[in-house]
């Protein structure tokens, strides 16, 4: 009998509901805000950018959530994904541990993004929604809603930040490829891009701007909404059909995890591993869960946990979640998913709660063990899932230090195949770690909008 | 019960040995001739070329051929690959036609190449050699060597045809990646090389000058051997594990296939996926086989059936094959991987025996099927894989016609995430189809080698 390398659960195995961890806190999250009022959001509020259903599971507390039928059917182009066991890396690495791996870049946009850009898709077509409007950075979250879009027959308009536009143009190839329009921001098209180029014609956009835009669209006409791809609950949710696939899969290889481990930008496809295995953890199972994020832009490691907004030019809901600040600038890296001032307010919470730890690294040592990786497991990571990379090979080295067994389970959430710059650059030396300014972070959180 | 997208194999079920379709033929294959002697090639003639155990499958009439444990650990990272039925375009096209595809882009090359790729690798670090010299076109051959020779502790290195190496910086990226290395043809490496820039400083290179390159690096180091990776009888041989396998997943999904259906350049995907099932015909089942080429390059709908070189500098042992000539010299389309002027002999003589049939189309009606494929199924198929879903969608729409049922397989031999510039240009409607020229073909042909 040779090992088990991959770890296949069958279409009907495809969990039936999502899970949401709100049921099970042992403390309720704290409610986000309507900044104008200070007072807890309600469901008006948001109703004019999201479709009803998405705010009932924003704010729901029920413990299972059903995945309707149609979403487990595009599901199942790629769920269940696979969980492997990555022994070509355990014995280059020489380690007692086991080493195993969650890994969404099986999806259609390559990463993890579209367990969450489809039931978003369905359930604005549902309630007769027919364009949906959104901002992307990297193109990742783009990609992901133009595919999603495209198979329940919505418009979907992409405002990707000009920098990132010149840079990856095959990103918005592949969005007019699923049929969606992919526009520079700043644009004309919006009284916010038109206002910043007014200021700067030249402007490069920011993710900040580009929601702004993309909600000034939803807004603005009755038949379009807004969609997110991270930070808010029903993201997290819809994420942890990740986990759940996972715990039926560790039980299949016979193994349980000691470590999970996951890169957090703005906690989504942490969450979608880590909740399931949280919800175990709070039941009394001895776990460590470790979100791992770049030195660059260190949210969970060194930001303040209060309210804050969620964009740069101040228009969400107060959010208490850790934050750099909202007018923080995070400096240019490959890892453009995990360039996000905030982090989800319900990852804060957990590990505000102690259920979980943080780390961060250097850019150049995640690319180094991407390449490890890579020259052993054929995959080569996302620039943002070689943080997880590189925290999953520390601690098989620390287990190999300890001369001890331990059984690691990590979250590759997407390939790099549309990163290969980020490679080129690593490559020729080019790459640059820069130790993070503490003095930035304290003019950035001096700004903190103040919140009894 | 809902019904099944995927028919997933078990890692106990992928084949243990390849099917050699030499064993099975009507009538034996012509074999390849020493072009000084004229004389059927012997073992001897390839041994500076390829490692004893290559040799000997390459010549070699046993059915079965053990896949070696090391290989099958290897295959184990992405095999066995999904078969997967197309049921939202089968809706789309309102057809009554069942169609499936075979996914090989799930390799971590993101297509079939490291099939051969990883036992050639393999059989090489076994008889003690260091280093693997290879040539590529539009890179996914380099990048599957690279692959493959990262995981046996071969250094390989590859000459890129530079009008490639310039317009694809990504696919040289992902070769270094894995950690060889990637050099533009003609390059000051090799006698070959110099002699070309000698004449022409600015050469853009071919296929036929890289291969010189690398076969003179072979041959002139006792530890580095030259990989290919189409066309001949072991690299068809390798591929037959994706028909093995999907002769197992269609009786999982209580189909059999009316028509199989490949896209055809060297033809080694063609074979990988049919040869299995031309053993099935020839047993009796009644089965239609189609290879799909692209109209600028119609090897088996135009070439003659003819003893030619394989490559443009006439280095090569001759080969009976379809052939639009060694000096033919395709124009210029996005699917590099088919811009071949040979054939695959055995493809070739599968063809004369009446066995397959051969269709072409042009570039652009594959790309528009590729969209369509796209759209509904989420998984951007690489251009050379578009001739096949262009020729399964026409299979499906000429049932839908027709009025009958019909089951259509199709192999699916890559993603193009590496190639978004082409469908950047075909959105645009920058891509042009040109009806074939002849003419041109007449005079290539005439320069055939005489052979009695």
């Amino acid at each position: 009998m040779t090992e088990s390398t991959k770890y296949l659960l069958s279409e009907d195995r495809l969990p039936k509901a999502w899970y949401n961890l709100a049921a099970d806190l042992p403390v309720p999250l704290p409610p986000p805000l309507n900044p104008g009022t200070l007072k807890p959001l309600v469901a008006d509020d948001l109703a004019p950018i999201f479709p009803r259903a998405v705010i009932e599971q924003e704010m729901s507390a029920e413990r299972w959530i059903d995945i309707p039928e149609p979403v487990r059917e595009v599901y199942r182009l790629w769920r269940p994904s696979p969980l492997i066991r990555a022994r070509r890396l355990e014995r280059a690495l020489d380690t007692p541990a086991h080493i195993y791996f969650k890994y969404e870049g099986v999806s259609p946009a390559g990463s993890h993004k579209p367990n969450t850009s489809v039931p978003q898709a369905f359930y604005n077509q549902q309630e007769g929604v027919k364009k949906l409007a959104t901002e992307t950075g990297a193109g990742q979250w783009g990609c992901s809603l133009a595919f999603a879009g495209s198979l329940f027959g919505l418009e979907v308009q992409v405002f990707m930040v000009k920098v990132s536009f010149n840079q990856k143009p095959y990103r918005r190839a592949l969005m007019e490829t699923y049929g969606a329009t992919c526009i520079p921001s700043p644009s004309p098209l919006t009284e916010a891009g038109r206002a910043i180029l007014a200021r700067d014609p030249e402007s490069n956009g920011s993710l900040g701007i580009a929601i702004s835009e993309a909600v000034e669209v939803a807004i603005a006409h009755d038949d379009t909404k807004y969609a997110l791809g991270s930070v808010l609950n029903h993201v997290c949710l819809h994420q942890t059909v990740i986990g759940e696939e996972a715990l039926l899969q560790m039980e299949m290889a016979g193994d349980e995890p000691d470590v999970v481990i996951a890169c957090t930008g703005g906690g989504s496809n942490f969450a979608g591993l880590a909740f399931p295995y949280i919800r175990e953890k709070i039941k009394g199972r001895s776990i460590r869960i470790v979100g791992v994020e770049p030195h660059s832009c260190p949210t969970l490691t060194k930001g303040r946990y209060a309210y804050d907004f969620g964009d740069t030019a101040k228009l969400t809901p107060l959010m208490k979640m850790h934050t750099l600040g909202a007018t923080f600038m995070p400096p240019g890296s490959h890892s453009g998913g995990l360039r996000y001032h905030g982090m989800s307010p319900m990852v804060s919470h957990v590990k505000e709660l102690g259920l979980m730890e943080a780390r961060s690294y250097h850019q150049t040592e995640c690319f180094a063990a991407a390449l490890q990786f890579a020259r052993n497991e054929g995959i080569v990571p996302a620039p943002e899932s070689s943080h997880a990379v590189k925290a999953a090979i520390d601690e098989a080295l620390l287990a190999k230090a300890e001369g001890k067994a331990r059984t690691i389970l990590f979250n590759l959430s997407g390939h790099g195949h549309f990163d290969m710059q980020a490679y080129t650059d690593y490559l020729a030396g080019k790459l640059k770690d820069r130790v993070f300014d503490d003095s930035l972070l304290d003019e950035a959180l001096a700004d903190l909008p103040v919140i009894d």
